[in-house]
């Protein structure tokens, strides 16, 4: 073992990053550590002043992401026993897109004594969404002037994203716009901080940044947005952008001693915890498409053909595999309805009897919904119970169930909420089908894996096979992947991924008979999703209970 | 108190029958007394050889009505101390459409040896709801021939009437409907138990049997159903009419025996549960809509106009108050939505609470939901798991819940839940303003009224006073009314309300600010409530759950 190589792959994840020691010969997983973030996600006050945030923030504290680095990689090399010097390159992803404001020299406007009070000055969760209001007006202003670049984001651009957050810290918080050098994705700012250098990844550039063909939207553009914003691109964007897999530079002596790795080993460019995972999955040939099902899901494919796929969350030259098209999609909702389900409307009775049976409240509804022929509950929902990312990119939606009776049991409500996500990844497969841009495969990787029930579920709407992942790990072997590309190991990532990824031997396989029910059951689906997606029903209720908290707000 | 006169009321109910003791001279309710009907509600299987019953059977075993007469006069008579000699008249109300096949002399078929194991034989409740495609074909044949009587019913016959039922029973069961004398109520049923006098109330003759201006369907109707129905009405239904409040018979011995009570004294004609609290409301004047809240809701209100009232259950010269028109309408589901939902969907951590407090489940969800502002759930949901029963007359549709958020609540939910029955309330009345019978007052009875926080809700939806029956034994107040009449004390029911019925002083007050929300969210009920309700999405999960269990059980 003595004169294997390694390779490490930090995965910044939403409350934790999570780093992994990967053999390079191999891609063998030798060993993994966990540290979640002191501070998590700040959604309600900030952790010092206790300053109250308005609804819709999601906020993070940078130095988390430094301590995942000083607790993470000396674990790893301590519980491998390898000798560090065998590892010859780190690479990280990050949750995108997740974005902050800082100094020249990297330091973040929080860590600034006078802004540390100013919830502005804090990085922006990826799911910080009260930049709707601006996202609606860049959405707007690009199809008025007809923007060539918004069909390349399905016609839509998202709250979450550079643009749209940039935007409402100019005009919420004028004193931080100003005061900021750059508005730097996690994803870099933490390749900053390993080697000291600032790299743009061209992921992140491309999918959260607008940046396309070499180009960002014009400054005409911008200050038909807000005259102040004209030149944000030249004065707090623009910068060196940087491959997948290229190197973005070497291990700085603070960073060596942060995690014990030698100083001078390759640190590769920044990106994005969804789009390396094709990467471990070895999925990075056109027609594979990837779903990273978690919290949410996040579906990446690689392609040689530029199309305009609706509602699609970006399409980059580059964005996952260098010298391909990487598309991207998503759902906003997928297993953070099933814990809301199970967290707040199983009763009593189920769990002393999931307790009873030793078997914690998902299996437990699971098994009693696979009692149940496909089609027996009567019931079909719609999954937008957090908004809809992909292909209506409207997170005003809300959820919606039809189909109760006095017989209706939580494990089939629990069934019908699985299989609203499944419709949705069909719809978003469907979608590219019809968009020239067409599904071949269909591979699974993220947490959601582990349940037979749902993948099953996912065979039979799909009325395809469901290959998973093999890591269990994807995205941090993902970056593990990229920084041996970046180290010379290989070529390129896809002779990487053929050798350090992979899936298991065994897929889910369509059962025909549910299939075809399921195809009834979309149906339906399908005309809840074309009346409801478009009608104003579900806006008109979520405006009317903004109102009326405002106006208890109001009356306090 | 020995020169008093007195008069029994007797309730039936779903799953229990009530006797109530009232003073003539002012409707003073002296003693009460419920038995539980042994065999409750047979939804499964026959009691004594365990046969299987279909889906939607709803039956019950007559002999239990019998027992309640046995069990529960004696007890209201020892509990009173009263002198049984004091006792001028009875009566009782049943729930309806409740119907069964009998002898001659009345024995019920399901008593005959031979027919004991012969689910057809019992008695078919009000909620057996499997005569539907008999219910679609008297509907559907009726507006193809014109009939005249179509438009007094609503445009719609139930699946729960006497017609319905019949032809189900003649096709599913020649041998029982050849055997069976007459096709009975269960109301006029336990009258003739009591006097020996078989005689049909015109409420129920008229609101289930289409018995209008005197005349049933005619015989080329009904040969055009089925040629074996051809002499139905003459055969097996036609029967001596009686009047509300007028006197059907004298006690007879047996039910001397049975009750205690002296034979000889007036047993006034059969009624319904939900007509006869009118009565017990004292809102018995044109205008004065009374709303009868239990697991379902009726809806009674007389009238001097005939008008026809979309989707009504009926209008019935005489069928609530003799002389007067009495219209009817209905919701199905109401207390026993707010039970599936507490029953299923209310987590141990819920319960626990509301155990910690004291609380039951119900009043603890409703403590939480009354501290949110109206509209701030953003929720709306349409009232129909057991289906709609005004306007749309359509017991496959389906429940639906709309503006579902990870942060949705139970208690959000259960106040969505109450809402939704209070939108089909407002539905119900708007329908009857918009055809020339307006609702002047909305009179509440029944098991709801209890919950103050579904009153409030109910008069701030309706954005009208919800004035409250003051009786808790409504219906058993509304009999013991009609027994007054028909022994002579009082020279008509509105006489006898006026003395012995009433309602509470206090009103429920909208207020007007949430009466000015929910007419948004009604806005959006009423938008579900048309598409939903004139779509086919509901009924094609129906048949396609009912497909499915089908293939399962030929399968098995």
């Amino acid at each position: 073992m003595g004169t294997d190589r390694y390779v490490i792959g930090v995965d910044y994840g939403t409350l934790s990053g999570r780093a992994l020691l990967v053999r390079v010969s191999d891609g063998a997983e030798i060993a993994t550590s966990v540290f979640e973030y002191p501070h998590a996600v700040l959604e309600s006050s900030l952790p010092k002043s206790g300053a109250k945030l308005p609804p819709d923030w999601a906020l993070q504290v940078p130095s988390d992401y430094v301590d995942v680095l000083k607790k993470t990689v000396p674990e790893v090399l301590k519980l491998s026993s390898i000798d560090p010097e065998q590892v010859i390159g780190i690479s990280t992803d990050f949750t995108a897109c997740t974005v902050l404001p800082v100094k020249k020299d990297g330091t973040p406007l929080s860590e600034v004594e006078e802004f540390a009070d100013n919830p502005h000055a804090y990085v922006k969760l990826w799911k910080h969404h009260s930049a709707q209001p601006h996202a609606d007006r860049i959405t707007d202003l690009a199809h008025h002037r007809m923007e060539p670049w918004i069909s390349r984001y399905g016609g839509k651009i998202s709250s979450e994203w550079e643009f749209a957050k940039a935007l409402q810290l100019l005009e919420e918080a004028p004193e931080i716009y100003n005061a900021m050098d750059k508005w730097v994705e996690a994803a870099d700012w933490i390749i900053w901080q390993l080697c000291g250098e600032y790299v743009r990844n061209v992921c992140t550039a491309g999918y959260k940044g607008m940046f396309q063909d070499g180009n960002y939207p014009s400054k005409e553009y911008l200050e038909a947005l807000n005259p102040k914003f004209r030149n944000f691109i030249s004065e707090k964007l623009d910068h060196k952008i940087g491959q997948l897999g290229a190197v973005a530079g070497v291990l700085s002596e603070q960073a060596s001693q942060w995690t014990g790795l030698p100083q001078g080993i390759v640190v590769a460019v920044g990106n994005v915890d969804a789009h390396v995972t094709s990467a471990a999955a070895n999925a990075v040939k056109p027609g594979q498409m990837v779903a990273i099902m978690g919290t949410s899901t996040c579906h990446v494919m690689v392609s040689d053909v530029l199309a305009e796929v609706p509602g699609m969350c970006g399409v980059v030259p580059g964005g996952i595999v260098a010298g391909k098209l990487g598309y991207e999609a998503g759902q906003s909702g997928v297993g953070d309805i099933f814990a809301w389900f199970t967290s707040n409307f199983v009763s009593e009775e189920y769990q002393r009897q999931a307790a009873a049976e030793g078997l914690d409240v998902h299996d437990y509804l699971s098994k009693l919904a696979e009692r149940q022929p496909v089609g027996a509950h009567g019931l079909v929902a719609l999954d937008w119970q957090s908004g809809n990312r992909s292909t209506l990119v409207d997170h005003q939606l809300s959820g919606l169930i039809v189909g109760m009776t006095l017989a209706t049991k939580p494990e089939e409500i629990y069934r019908a909420i699985i299989e609203s996500t499944a419709f949705g990844a069909k719809k978003i497969v469907n979608t590219f089908n019809e968009s020239g841009v067409p599904v071949k495969e269909f591979i699974a990787a993220g947490g959601l894996i582990k349940n037979k029930f749902v993948m099953q579920i996912y065979a039979d709407v799909l009325n395809m096979p469901v290959t998973i992942i093999r890591s269990s790990q994807g995205p941090a072997l993902g970056s593990a992947i990229h920084a041996a590309v970046a180290a010379g190991a290989y070529s390129d990532v896809v002779e990487a991924a053929g050798v350090m990824g992979g899936v298991e031997d065994k897929k889910y396989l369509p059962d025909p008979q549910n299939a075809k029910i399921y195809g009834e059951i979309f149906r339906h689906y399908d005309a809840l999703y074309e009346s409801f997606g478009h009608n104003d029903m579900m806006h008109n209720l979520r405006h009317l209970r903004d109102q009326v908290l405002l106006g208890e707000i109001n009356n306090a």
